[in-house]
């Protein structure tokens, strides 16, 4: 076997085998198969596709790459969620502490942001004192103790794929669904958790730009999450405009609160309610019906608040932040962003959102840029908003006035007007 | 422009522009590009090919990354040849002084063999002095002088093909028809000949395994280099057995010889004298018939020797081989490869006599090899003989016996017999 021959295969449209998946990954980890071998064989996987017993093949060789979280002390009671990046996401900060509160186990790792898409575990950091990189031990005891603990990703966890991701992200190699479903599944699967609820996102904010091919991203994901034992569900929702209002770090630690307080009237609350009631279905075997329920009573009788706290303190976090939350909202200066056009909002473009952010300073352009916590931006306007010349359709928090030129520029692109009201908006496309 | 844009464009199938395709050439010289980005775009190109103008630009560009070759002195009488590559092909050593000798002008720079087929300049280093490796000045003198010059190739003669040509040749991406017209091309004219005669083989012993690829790669070169404004022909021919009844270095040119002293009723006799009077056809405008006879006239009337000893001598070679050609068949040990089989020689595969003559030690395995010029093997039979057990099928010219087991055990594998005459074989299949 040579990784010449498996290359040449794959070029060819031919079906790689168990043993010839394992000895690129194996020899891809050892050095021994250099970058400009796998990304060739990356290429022609991308043009050629693979069919649903390579993509496992794949899988199994990229989680063995590294440690596997052992989570069978918590039976079938642990859930994990997954989204595939979004501007303005701050579901996890949501939905973990609403199914926790329920008897769920949520052992999350979670990915730092970079480019235009934010991470969670850098949201987590605004709160001052929050530990996200306990040891493995405390990572469990945490988890044992409050439901809770969400932590960044361990760098042994399936390290194969971060290799792999490395390369594909300057080869051109990203889209694709084999490739992008053996990444997710591989970190999902050594994360340990019994069942998985996968937010597939579709629309210009995300990797999926149409509902078909996030629909077969989702149903690949879910045959092999079930290969390997697991329960997996998958619902596909929109990402054309941002996810909530505010986009940034603090600010949307800021929103999370909001949510959790009961504010779950907006497409954000609906969607982590979706999100929540799946990972309460899945992990305590209940009909969905039901699942909704206890989810919306979680939220109104407080119980999910009290949550977030118990698991901010665990973790170290400050929880004055949490119980005031303004002041999470704490950018040195900010500015009104005022609308030169009139007009209904009849589209907000969520990758330019977040750009602007990451212009502000709040995300990365590469993986060294240190962020600001505290900058970002506030949606005053929503989708299907009727505006008027000089109205303010976002606050700007910043910290640098050079940079809101920047981001000001990036935002006059983000928004788009009509003189009738645009069609309502689907939130959720469909749950699989 | 980025290069993830290229690839991505090229990914999707799209067509690249001039000033993609230089900025890809100029980055990767310049290493501003890596060999894991080139080989996802050579990938990709392998997949969704390319059109005429893109196989142009990236010629253009390969040639224009290191030094041309200036011929204008020659006029229109400058011409050079090129062969897809073959097991046993001496076919420069025969063609060349056959159209000097009839006013042609031929600087020629040669590649080294790798793998199983032979390279030119390997071949006349067998003879004592010749210099492979002159100053351009000499190189251009003796051209002038002589009307050849054979030298090896410059390391500054489209360099960017040479990088490229590595990389392909570790990630299955050499079988592409854009890449290898490109490829050869940017050589060739970057070389300077104002007609190329190509000799594009098809057989078990050449890239191109079936007629339809070979006059595809063809027709692309001939439209490539009339773009170009050069004359273009390109021949057809069979390389399913080799060509000849030698291979190796020393006993190559002995055969070379050999066929210009008249023996040219052969298939090696009969290839030499259609490309020979294709490139006397090209460069004095003369119909292909006029250009048989002066070709068979050069040869009968011993001109064409007389040339190749002319020709040898300018290059510092010791011209008491040519006269005594018994002195280039000078291995240490012979000894006869006798049939296990009875039958007509219904197949002598190509590529297993190569191997068995580098196993001998005539070619190399990787570029640092140095190779034993007097090693080699003679066929003794051809295709389509009636062979006996115990008949000597081949002779096996060796300095080490350890390595006549291994090409032993290769040739085992070469011939295929069969109980009835097999049907004659075609030797050039097209003139285009």
């Amino acid at each position: 076997m040579s990784i010449y021959e498996i290359i040449d295969k794959k070029r060819h449209g031919g079906t790689l085998s168990r043993e010839e998946i394992c000895f690129f990954v194996d020899g891809y980890m050892k050095e021994h198969i250099a970058d400009y071998q796998a990304s060739a064989l990356l290429m022609a996987i991308c043009i050629n596709s693979m069919n649903d017993d390579e993509i496992f093949y794949l899988t199994e060789a990229m989680m063995n790459s590294g440690e596997i979280i052992d989570l069978s002390a918590f039976g079938d009671l642990s859930v994990d969620k997954h989204s595939t990046g979004g501007v303005g996401d701050k579901t996890t900060l949501i939905v973990a502490p609403i199914v926790a509160s329920l008897g769920c186990y949520v052992a999350k790792m979670s990915g730092r942001g970079l480019g235009f898409t934010g991470g969670t575990v850098d949201k987590l950091e605004s709160i001052p004192g929050y530990k996200t990189s306990p040891s493995l031990r405390d990572f469990l005891t945490c988890v044992s103790k409050t439901g809770i603990c969400v932590v960044g990703q361990s760098a042994n966890l399936a390290p194969c794929d971060k290799k792999l991701y490395a390369l594909r992200d300057v080869t051109a190699t990203v889209e694709s669904i084999p490739l992008i479903a053996s990444s997710i599944m591989s970190k999902k699967l050594a994360s340990g958790a019994k069942s998985i609820v996968l937010d597939v996102k579709v629309g210009s904010g995300a990797f999926m730009k149409n509902i078909d091919d996030a629909t077969k991203l989702a149903l690949t994901m879910k045959r092999l999450g079930e290969r390997f034992g697991r329960n997996v569900k998958a619902i596909i929702t929109n990402m054309d405009v941002p996810l909530g209002a505010y986009v940034g770090n603090s600010v949307e630690v800021f929103e999370a609160i909001w949510v959790l307080s009961g504010n779950t009237d907006s497409p954000l609350g609906k969607i982590c309610i979706e999100l929540a009631s799946n990972m309460v279905s899945c992990a305590l075997n209940l009909p969905l019906d039901e699942a909704y329920q206890r989810v919306n009573n979680a939220i109104f009788s407080g119980k999910a608040l009290l949550k977030m706290k118990e698991w901010i303190l665990a973790q170290g976090g400050d929880v004055s932040y949490i119980s005031t939350p303004s002041k999470l909202l704490c950018a040195p200066f900010s500015c009104e962003y005022i609308s030169k056009s009139e007009g209904y909002i009849s589209g907000i473009d969520a990758r330019s959102i977040g750009c602007a952010s990451m212009m502000l300073g709040a995300g990365r352009t590469t993986k060294e840029d240190v962020i600001e916590s505290s900058v970002g931006i506030r949606l005053n306007k929503s989708y299907g908003d009727y505006v008027r010349v000089g109205d303010s359709i976002a606050t700007v928090y910043y910290s640098n006035k050079v940079r809101v030129k920047n981001a000001s520029n990036m935002l006059d692109r983000a928004f788009s007007f009509s003189n009738e009201q645009p069609p309502e908006l689907t939130l959720v496309y469909k749950i699989i």
